[in-house]
């Protein structure tokens, strides 16, 4: 229970996700007193699927990686990954530090067989919906193997949590033509080309929204860029909205009358609706929820673990990367 | 006067500029008829300062970068850039296919002395007015010394072509500590954190936007992802609009009350207003126009060469990058 705010949101997510969901029970990781305190009034019938599960510390959001893997063995991301590992949990959800995250599911859990390294896999509102993309920031590199992995995990969670059937998978580059990009992509192409995924090539930048596709591939790098240059263009667009709207009376009663409209948009853009990326490639589920995440982006963060424990994904991607070799 | 369409377009943007600006003149390349339709009732004193230049092919917009370079020796591209070469024209403006300008302005212009690579380099709306960034896809890859240069020249060009003195310079990364990101920022954040640029350090992708920087410098595969994926969340933004805007009845009242304001914000972020990205690095002007840039769009990019030329920008890039050594 780390993250940017004290863990009220967070219980209340959880206990949001638990009233959605007759089957669900959440052990809730953290200090006594405020998850305690945040359990109060919840009703009866949801309360007895809450465990408190105490821990004596948090990982700092601004703590490297590496210091919270060596120092934080008591804090509830460790003990929540550790219940993950003993089979005591289905899956781990945070709204804690990334990198001190993925690191610390990394050294506990590893990685499946056949997979290289782990990535972080989120859906993005598009056209047909959402397109689903990986790797958004667990790694700054990536091989033309390590991003055919990207791929083929991908589209299982894309069929399997998300429901698409034969998922379209494009490879991020600087144009679609054959002939385009570094040799990374280009040996990349060549690999997904020969596997047995629905590959339909090189995509550019635009169709992560277009929906030509249902499943970018990229290395940690250039898909973390692109997530934040989306998430600042979209603040940006937002300001100068409000900019605008509130420049004169004239305006702010055209803001009034517009708004229920351009509220209806904002919630399709809105992240919390989408919340949760999922650290793909790990011997168990990992949820990472957005740090500022309130109760109802962190209800759908839960859900979205729930649903990939149930489809049994771990299996399914294992089971996919063993038959494709690696 | 290669391009998406017909050269109408853009010989009426060169006019425009022309009226705006009574010391520039134009030598328009390209087949005649439909450059003197085109021309047909321009003011006199516009008339007097446009000259006609023969070409009797053009680049197609798919044709690869090398078949270009050696068969098309009498497109209007090829003959615009040996205007520049000669020293007949100041500067070359074109709308055609971009990786063929790209390559045909290396091999005929070459790069300036102590540039490995020439970046192309744009403005993108901002908080503050505009971020300049590059490398927007000239190369795919870059090392940390081209980093460098990428980051001298842009800043030149933030400063003599757009007047931001002492711009400040930031390194695209997937996070703002110095640990974070691969080998090559890593080690062009220490080059660029030894040179006498105003470096900021590293910055994210909603940097572009928040105007944080002046400059932001990157590869151009990052670069080039960055500029599409904006594009394209831009247009599924407007999609959005255009869609609820139009679902009813009483949607659509709404947004004939909110639409001055919509199209005020529109145009702030029209990449007309912004049109025209520098190929920096050559020993020779050189301005990239989209594709599919109106007569408004084209002025711009007109005029924007036409400013880079008369501030000594190729020297002044030269200067810098020999008093930085190479």
């Amino acid at each position: 229970m780390s993250g940017d705010h004290e863990p009220r949101e967070r219980v209340a997510g959880a206990l949001r996700a638990l009233a959605d969901d007759a089957e669900l029970r959440a052990l809730l990781v953290g200090s006594a007193e405020p998850i305690e305190a945040a359990l109060r009034g919840a009703p009866a019938s949801v309360r007895a699927r809450v465990e408190h599960v105490a821990a004596t510390e948090i990982v700092a959001m601004d703590e490297p990686p590496r210091e919270a893997i060596r120092r934080r063995k008591n804090s509830s991301m460790r003990i929540a990954i550790d219940l993950v590992k003993q089979g005591r949990a289905a899956a781990c959800v945070s709204a804690g530090n990334t990198g001190a995250l993925m690191a610390m599911a990394h050294f506990v859990l590893k990685t499946l067989e056949n997979v290289e390294r782990a990535a972080i896999m989120s859906a993005i509102p598009a056209a047909h919906g959402h397109t689903h993309m990986l790797d958004l920031g667990a790694n700054t590199t990536a091989t033309p193997e390590q991003l055919r992995q990207f791929a083929t995990m991908g589209a299982i969670v894309a069929r399997d949590v998300h429901g698409i059937e034969n998922p379209r998978v494009g490879l991020l580059n600087v144009g679609v033509e054959d002939i385009k990009g570094h040799a990374v992509v280009q040996a990349a192409h060549a690999l997904l080309a020969a596997s047995p995924l629905n590959y339909v090539g090189f995509v550019e930048g635009d169709a992560i929204f277009s929906g030509a596709v249902d499943v970018v591939v990229t290395d940690g790098f250039t898909g973390n860029v692109a997530l934040k240059t989306m998430e600042g263009l979209a603040d940006f667009i937002g300001d100068r909205l409000r900019h605008h709207f509130g420049a004169s009376v004239r305006n702010r009663i055209a803001g009034l009358v517009a708004r229920p409209v351009l509220r209806r948009i904002a919630a399709e853009l809105d992240p919390r609706h989408y919340n949760g990326a999922c650290m793909v490639g790990l011997k168990g589920i990992v949820v990472k929820s957005h740090g500022r995440a309130d109760r109802i982006a962190f209800a759908r963060a839960v859900s979205l673990a729930a649903h990939a424990a149930r489809s049994g994904l771990t299996a399914h991607i294992a089971q996919a990367l063993e038959t494709q070799g690696s």
